[in-house]
């Protein structure tokens, strides 16, 4: 992050924000803070959002004054961020697979002893190596078996094993077992109500089947965790769950906004954009300076906001626009928002957030900018 | 960039790199450098290979050092940083939009007065923007003037829109007219030799087209650039381009490798890889510490450099790995290569180069670890 790359200064108009940006609409994405807060408060469930989508220390604070009860990262580099960013509460919800990461998640245990920070296991040499690494350091750390409740990606695949994982948590001096860690990932985006619901029905049977067997067994079971912005009041109505993680509720994006809707939830609004210019314009073709290296395409392209133009190529920093219908005139230095397919690695490619006021209204103003401090925390 | 997340030490041995990390192949990168220096020498035409693919100070330092005039780059910050590092010809093939990057472009321009610092234009109002601001700062900057040669992305469609941009460029006090760029990214991976061999011939008739109007004008044309890693040789031989701006030929990526090869041609080959990590194993399913965060998928996903394994599944964080056939067995905490589809957006996830000696020997060690110091370079 360097600090003179910043695409905008408090007081901003829109127009003099510099491009390619990220820029959040402060007025929906609050809205969409407080609907999450309420939503889970309704469902009587803990809120845990994962700030792997945002890796920002202020949208953090943000969530825990709203409410939330810490963060969900997935990287021991965006727990030290949080941490550092006074996130006293903070669960990485995977593994940690490698020597180095191991020592550094101690060595956070270390420095933040008022703090609570939990981690995920799914393997018995690895729950070793944690409880070795943390017993040396004298590193007191949460941990969670991760469940494999559909996705087939990490977390295990039965109670006997969570049992020995569970077994070797508790011989350790210095790790405290917590709970499950149960998320499906796939799940969010099932286009179907019935096969969202489903899937976290589904998810809620493995957990609970684990979370029983480790009651009986005589090993604690306090917090059952998981569930996105797809499917968290599902998770949320089983009772199994007591936890619930979504991130990308606060910000939207394209592939969640394909998902049928509930008429039951909240409906959560796009709060995130790529701001951009269009650097060529000849006609029926405006290209603009924003590419793969400002918006990823993994669920598809960003796409402008405005009717009668579509997405024609994308190159790395380029995005070329052909008109269909009666598109509005793009001339040479038009600023042109568009909507990012899947925000999390959009985020990731970003340094700020430049958040507006008054977003869609003629008094349009920079707020806030924001750094995105855990970008690139890929360790 | 922060400093404590380096993924490798110098005289570390591979499985001691953190993971996820680029991995540079010294010994076949050093090649493809050597290949091209060749190759270009051969041809007889200049070599300015795009710096957008590494954004690595030391790496462009090591393409001047073989024999190239200077870089491209396509944004001025990225102008910024190989200026700033000693790189004293930087060819900016892109348009510049907005007022900031603008004044920006001015000062650097300034602030480098023995440098060689170009920029391209298509449009006139954007030529007059330019003009403008340059001679307001006193700002000595080359312009060359895009040509549409085939992409339909930025460039002019015309001889005569290029008569009057270059007319303007040629009233500035300030500004040179250096030549004309001229450059088809989608013709670099047109699949078939003879494709790509027509798409440089219609390039080359398009970009000579110009250049002749602009010399019957009494206008400058001193330089014709264009041509990537898979055409350059192409454009060289029509004898319209004088200079050619291979970038990919360094690393090597998927999608180039999908290209049939020319047997005329050097053999580039693969340099670039994903160091990850099986951060969960259960034996027919592999999950990898690596995922949309640590490469890009626009050319699809990034595969495994070992037989018997295909790609699942790719979230965020993790990749997923099947067995197929008689794959041999990964277990936890195992070292996987992975091969990026392309090599631009993947480079520009991480921070660090981590440089291998005798890499697929059983002595690898870590010589260099650079940093990829334009990364996230937007504006």
């Amino acid at each position: 992050m360097r600090l003179d790359w910043i695409p905008a200064q408090r007081g901003d108009k829109l127009k003099q924000i510099d491009t390619p940006a990220l820029v959040l609409d402060l007025d929906k994405f609050e809205a969409n803070l407080a609907k999450m807060t309420q939503a889970a408060a309704r469902a009587d469930v803990r809120l845990r959002p994962h700030a792997k989508t945002h890796k920002c220390v202020q949208i953090a604070r943000l969530q825990v004054e709203a409410g939330a009860v810490g963060i969900c990262c997935q990287k021991v580099g965006e727990a030290e961020v949080f941490l550092g960013g006074d996130i006293t509460d903070v669960l990485i919800t995977n593994e940690v697979a490698t020597e180095a990461k191991l020592q550094r998640l101690a060595q956070l245990a270390r420095n933040f002893p008022h703090a609570r920070i939990g981690v995920c296991v799914d393997d018995p040499q690895g729950a070793r190596q944690l409880a070795e690494t943390c017993d040396a350091a004298q590193a007191r750390v949460d941990v969670y078996i991760e469940v494999d409740v559909g996705q087939n990606r990490c977390g295990v695949a039965d109670p006997e094993s969570a049992l020995q994982l569970a077994r070797i948590v508790v011989a350790s001096g210095f790790l405290r077992l917590a709970g499950l860690h149960a998320y499906n990932g796939a799940a969010q985006h099932r286009r179907g109500v019935p096969e969202r619901k489903a899937a976290a029905k589904h998810a809620a049977a493995r957990a609970g089947e684990v979370r029983d067997a480790l009651l009986s067994a005589g090993l604690p079971c306090e917090v059952v965790t998981g569930g996105g912005t797809g499917t968290f009041l599902y998770e949320a109505a089983t009772g199994v769950y007591t936890e619930v993680q979504p991130g990308s509720y606060a910000f939207m994006d394209l592939d969640y906004k394909r998902n049928e809707p509930d008429p039951e939830w909240p409906v959560f609004e796009h709060a995130l954009f790529v701001l951009s210019t269009a650097m060529s314009a000849r006609g029926e073709r405006a290209t603009l300076d924003a590419g793969l290296k400002a918006f990823s395409t993994d669920s598809g392209p960003a796409r402008p906001t405005f009717p009668g133009w579509r997405v024609h190529a994308v190159s790395d920093e380029h995005t070329t626009l052909t008109r269909i219908a009666d598109g509005p005139d793009i001339k040479l230095g038009a600023k042109a928002l568009l909507l990012p397919g899947h925000c999390d690695p959009t985020v990731n490619l970003h340094d700020w957030y430049v958040g507006v006021r008054g977003f869609a209204g003629p008094n349009a103003v920079v707020e806030s900018v924001w750094p995105i401090a855990a970008r690139g925390a890929l360790f």
